[in-house]
C-alpha cells in the first residue's frame, strides 16, 4: 500500500513539471528601425500550479550576429531546446546559431531541435495525454543580410514577418491582436512598438489568467548587433502602471465621444 | 465511374451543408436598465464558402415573455433547435418557451432540446468527422420575476450573468473581450452597452475573418416586455461608419498620447 501511495505522489509530480505549460503570450514587431520584443513570464501547470520563467533568451555567439528567441508551449521541451542550442554553439564541427549564414538557416536548425526533443518524449507524454509541443519565435540579424522575425511552429517549419504582417504572436495572441492590426505600421519607432508591445500584452492578462506580468523587453535597432533597451516591467514598476492608467483613460474617453445613434 | 463520382459529389454536398458552421461571434449584456443583444451573420463551411445567416432569434409566444436567442456552431443543428422550439410552441401539452416559468426553465428546456438534436445526429456526423455541437444565448424576461441572460452549452447545461459579469459571448469571443472588460458596468445605459457591442463586433471581425457584418443588434427595457430597438449595420451603414471611424481615431490619440519611457 506504501509503495503504491509513493508511486502515486511520483507520478503526480512528475506530471506537474511535465504538463508546466507556458501559456503565455509574446510577440515580436518589425518595424523600418528594427526590432521589438515582448514577452510575458507566466507559467502554469492547471490553474493551481503557477510560476514565473523567463520566455525571452538572447544569444550573441559571436559579434555579428544577435538572436533573440521567444518560446511558448511545454517548459521542459522548451529548456531542453534551449540547452542543446547552447550546447551546440560550444561544440566544434556541429550546426549551430554560430555556424548558420541566414536567418531561415537558423530557422531550420531551431525546428530541427525542437522537432527532435519533441519527438525523445513523445510516447511517454502521450501516455500521460501531455502535449510536449513549443511554438517559438526567432528574431535578430545576421551580418550581410537584413534584420528579421519568424515563428518556428511545433512542427519545425516557419513563416517570416513582412510589410504587411510586420508582428508575429505566439501562445495566448488572440485577445492583444486587435490593437496592434489597428494601430501597426512600419513607420512606428521603435519606442512606439515597444509602447504598442505593452499594450497588447496588458490587453491580454486583463482577460487571461495563464498570461501575467512580469513582462520582458527587448529593442533591437538594426544593424547594431547589440539590443539597445532590456527591460522587465513589474505589473507595479512606475511606467507600466503610467501606461496602464494613460491607456484606460484614453479608451474610457474614446468610448464616450462615440457618435450617438439617431434616435438618442 | 459514372455512379462513383456522383456519389462523390453528392457526399460533398452534404459535407458542404452539414458542416456549415456560424463561427460567429454574439454577445448579450446585462445592464441595471435591460439588455442589449448583439451577433453578426457570417456562416461558412470552409474558407471558400461564405454566407450570410441570421443568428438572433426573436420569440413573444404570449405577452408576459419575450425571449431571445443567440446561437454560435453548426448551423443545421441550430435550425432543427429553432423548428422544434418553434413547433413546441404550438403544440399542446408538451413544454415549450409557452409553458416554462421562469428563464432557468426556458434555458433546461432550449439545452434538452438541443443535446436531442446533437444526438439525433451524433453518429452520423461523427462518421464525416464534423462537429454538431451548438453554443447558445438565451435571454429576455418573464412576468414575475427580473429580466436575465444565460449561455446554454452545448451539453445543455447553462450558466447565468451575474452583477459581476454582466457579458455573455458565445462563439469567437476573445477579440471583442479586452474592449468589454475596460468599459462594462452596470450603470451604461442600453444605448451605451449597445455601443459598446458594436466595438467588441468590429475588433473582431478585424482579426478574425469568419465573423463579419451585417450586424444585428436588439435592446430590451427592463419590464417592457418588447424590444425598444431591432437594428441591422450594413459594413456602410452611415452609423457604423462614423462609429467605426470615431473609435480608430479615439484609439489613435489615446496611444499617441501614452506616457514615454523614461530614457526617450
Amino acid at each position: 500500500m506504501k509503495v503504491v501511495r509513493i508511486k502515486v505522489l511520483r507520478l503526480n509530480c512528475m506530471l506537474i513539471f511535465s504538463i508546466f505549460n507556458a501559456m503565455t503570450y509574446c510577440l515580436a514587431i518589425q518595424l523600418n528601425q528594427g526590432l521589438v520584443f515582448a514577452s510575458d513570464t507566466r507559467t502554469n501547470a492547471g490553474a493551481d500550479y503557477i510560476s514565473s520563467y523567463r520566455k525571452m533568451h538572447i544569444f550573441t555567439p559571436s559579434d555579428d550576429r544577435l538572436l533573440v528567441i521567444l518560446s511558448a508551449g511545454n517548459l521542459a521541451t522548451t529548456q531542453e531546446v534551449l540547452d542543446r542550442v547552447q550546447r551546440d554553439i560550444t561544440t566544434p564541427g556541429v550546426e549551430s546559431l554560430s555556424t548558420v549564414n541566414h536567418l531561415f538557416e537558423a530557422a531550420t536548425y531551431l525546428g530541427r531541435v525542437s522537432v527532435d526533443v519533441q519527438q525523445r518524449h513523445a510516447q511517454a507524454l502521450q501516455q500521460s495525454g501531455v502535449n510536449g509541443e513549443v511554438s517559438m519565435i526567432l528574431g535578430g540579424q545576421i551580418r550581410g543580410e537584413a534584420e528579421g522575425i519568424c515563428l518556428i511552429y511545433p512542427q519545425g517549419n516557419y513563416i517570416m514577418a513582412s510589410v504587411e504582417t510586420p508582428y508575429l504572436q505566439i501562445g495566448e495572441s488572440k485577445y492583444g491582436k486587435p490593437m496592434l492590426d489597428r494601430v501597426i505600421n512600419n513607420r512606428l519607432s521603435l519606442e512606439g512598438g515597444a509602447r504598442l508591445a505593452l499594450i497588447s500584452l496588458d490587453a491580454t492578462i486583463r482577460s487571461n489568467v495563464s498570461v501575467g506580468p512580469p513582462f520582458d523587453l527587448a529593442i533591437y535597432p538594426a544593424n547594431s548587433f547589440h539590443l539597445s533597451r532590456q527591460e522587465r516591467f513589474e505589473f507595479d514598476s512606475p511606467y507600466y502602471v503610467s501606461l496602464r492608467q494613460s491607456w484606460q483613460n484614453g479608451l474610457s474617453n474614446a468610448f464616450l465621444g462615440l457618435p450617438r445613434f439617431d434616435w438618442e
